[in-house]
């Protein structure tokens, strides 16, 4: 089925800025709450919300097999389970009721009224309910520095990271939207020099990861694997995703079952799923891999996709420093690789479960993806613009990601993904 | 508010045999489908199945505030996030209505007709949606044994697992109930000696874990803590888990960020929910701490429970045999260490999240709680009472955990807790 969601010419009626992320071409799907304290589901165009559920049940979406309360709910689980298919039809007709040329809505000022809210109007929720959330590790660079700094320089990747996308369970209940505050975590910390007793407080190393996270579907059962093949049928869409991290709880609980405490938090998404089928125009060859992959790893064509990814911190009351610029494509294990180990061993996927990309760094220095590396673990300050510097995230910084992919006629992309740090309650 | 159901000398009108784990004292809680595929909360007495779902609506809960529907659910987590308070009166209650003395259901065949089936008429379910599902590393025999297997017999314990209640994220998706087959996992393995490239096939080193898990209420939200003192009104329950492993896929994998695909194929759980309260009688020291733990980690008074643990192997058409006894008592950090730990930093905790123990390993070789450590990495070989031998698990092999709880007046018992390894889909 064609994907005419995304035909580049087109243009809708509501006014959609130049430089925005969320052009007719885009249409991605969120959640969130109207002034009236309705919950719903619903996409964006421009500076506009569009409640899905007011313009199913106003009949727009006819011809398309939905049922009733498809969109009248609080979470995106049960649309993104009714699979690839659903989700083009849904997305096409969109593309076509907000078409310029199409004055059914466009005309009809009651509908509008029930149907089109202003970005400011609303209050957006998570999108999704998360049932597992997995996170790999799946940038080279990253896992290159990490090594370095924490092992051995000369032997940075471990023996089994080339060949394996390494991955570890995550925590599904602190999966916040963008926007919700974060109390800096207490915990136990590494004994200082000479002494026995670990230390307990706020952590003082705390850090954001830059990553993207993709939310399946609903697929195999247990025991049954996703061929490699058919792994993007499973993938419903992408968000940022800033994967908080207290480096100095991290580092004196991780071995040897992996982070805990260090990262479970808070994990911050982006309120809007930008679907595969939109990016579909930036997809970009993935890496060369070191070593031929083993035969459930390996897939032809182009892997990976091209999105600008930008992590910036705001001072309170001051204005804010990029400290990175990223991009998707950096990523060494594809998502359709992740997906496929994922399933090698019959674990089962299900709609709504999340995959973090792990911290995407990029092989220059202002490319690395967390403080820990920007700042090489604090040796080298970053100068911020308003005269101060930062080795990790001070109280009341906040935290911005930003992504979208760009070319000759589209950009579509993500929003914001805004975390502010509160001080510990000791 | 009196604990009442636990009176030890009450006698049930429904007829309980003398070895059974589930006299009028237990009174656990699960959800089961009936001949007529209803799915319901229920209770058990005996071999008799209790259907909870229509004993409300025949009015045998009047006086105590439940929704109408609250059992008439395919899962008992709203149930479980209504608290302790209510989880203590219904559990008085059925004790009431059950007991010899007392007519009023056992003495209405119509009503009986309702709500009584035999076990072998009903199918268990997966008694909670488990949101998220942590497993900690809390034996120190096991932590011991595991540390001098792969890495040093002079310093086995790592230099936190002393401080620290080590635990990790599991996965909630491959969490199943007792007698669900399970396929044996395919994965990638170490290159072998010489070679560079992994292995990849079926798991040769299949193993168990003999573990309990606890079910939580809904308790804190992001950023706050549970204080040690109140972490017991959060526990709902225990039951019997056995946390499958492929030893040879988690020793590849799991560096740095812990086990991953060796653990997420299956985890069995056994179905009936035995209430913390239940097992109050039981109560026993923990064992005494090496270290004073941090004060969020310190707690008077007993904090274990005396809960005997079996394993056994049955080879298909041929008799079983025990090759594992354990105790629960053996775990080094306790419940209340484990729930405080898990909050300390603010991650929140919802009902229905699940939260194992790790392998409970006991002192003595006989008692350790996998087959990694009970045949030394299959160094000795277990004798099976049918003449073959075991160094991990074959195919068609059944596994079967038990475990009770007996004084010299009451016996308070989980079931059996049951998975068959199915071989592998190549």
């Amino acid at each position: 089925m064609e994907i005419t969601a995304n035909n580049p010419n087109r243009k809708s009626w509501l006014t959609v800025k130049e430089d925005s992320d969320f052009p007719i071409q885009n249409i991605p799907f969120g959640v969130f709450i109207t002034k009236d304290d309705i919950i719903t589901i619903g996409t964006r165009i421009g500076d506009f919300a569009i409640d899905l559920g007011a313009l199913h049940q106003l009949g727009y979406f006819e011809g398309i097999p939905l049922t009733d309360d498809i969109f009248l709910q609080d979470t995106l689980n049960d649309f993104i389970a009714d699979g690839r298919k659903t989700w083009r039809l849904v997305r096409n007709r969109i593309a076509d009721i907000f078409d310029v040329t199409n004055g059914k809505l466009r005309d009809n000022a009651n509908h509008k009224d029930k149907v089109i809210f202003r970005m400011e109007d609303v209050e957006m929720q998570l999108p999704v309910a998360v049932g597992d959330y997995t996170d790999f590790y799946a940038s080279k660079e990253h896992a290159t520095n990490v090594g370095s700094l924490f092992r051995d320089p000369e032997n940075a990747l471990l023996p089994n990271w080339l060949h394996i996308p390494i991955g570890y369970h995550g925590r599904s209940s602190s999966i916040i939207p963008s926007g919700t505050p974060i109390r800096r975590p207490l915990g136990q910390q590494r004994p200082s020099e000479g002494e026995t007793t670990p230390n307990f407080g706020p952590s003082k190393l705390l850090d954001f990861e830059l990553e993207m996270a993709f939310i399946t579907t609903a697929s195999n059962h247990l025991g049954e694997r996703i061929p490699i093949e058919e792994t993007e049928d499973y993938i419903f869409g992408l968000v940022l995703f800033n994967d908080w991290s207290a480096r100095d709880i991290q580092a004196w609980e991780y071995v040897p079952l992996g982070p805990f405490l260090g990262k479970n938090f808070a994990s911050t998404i982006s309120p809007w799923i930008v679907t595969l089928d939109a990016l579909e125009p930036f997809r970009v060859e993935n890496p060369k891999q070191v070593h031929e992959p083993l035969p459930y790893l390996r897939k032809e064509g182009k892997g990976s996709y091209d999105i600008n990814l930008q992590m910036a911190i705001q001072p309170e009351n001051a204005e804010e420093t990029v400290v990175c610029n990223s991009n998707f494509k950096y990523m060494y294990w594809t998502m359709a690789q992740q997906l496929a180990h994922h399933t090698v061993n019959g674990c089962p996927v299900n709609a709504g479960d999340m995959m973090g990309s792990g911290t995407i760094s990029g092989p220059t220095k202002d490319s690395f993806g967390s403080m820990l590396e920007l700042t090489w673990r604090g040796q080298n300050p970053i100068k911020m613009n308003d005269g101060t510097e930062r080795k990790f995230i001070n109280d009341h910084d906040t935290v911005i990601m930003r992504g979208y992919s760009k070319n000759d006629k589209v950009r579509i992309g993500f929003g914001e993904c805004i975390g502010k740090i509160l001080p510990a309650i000791e």
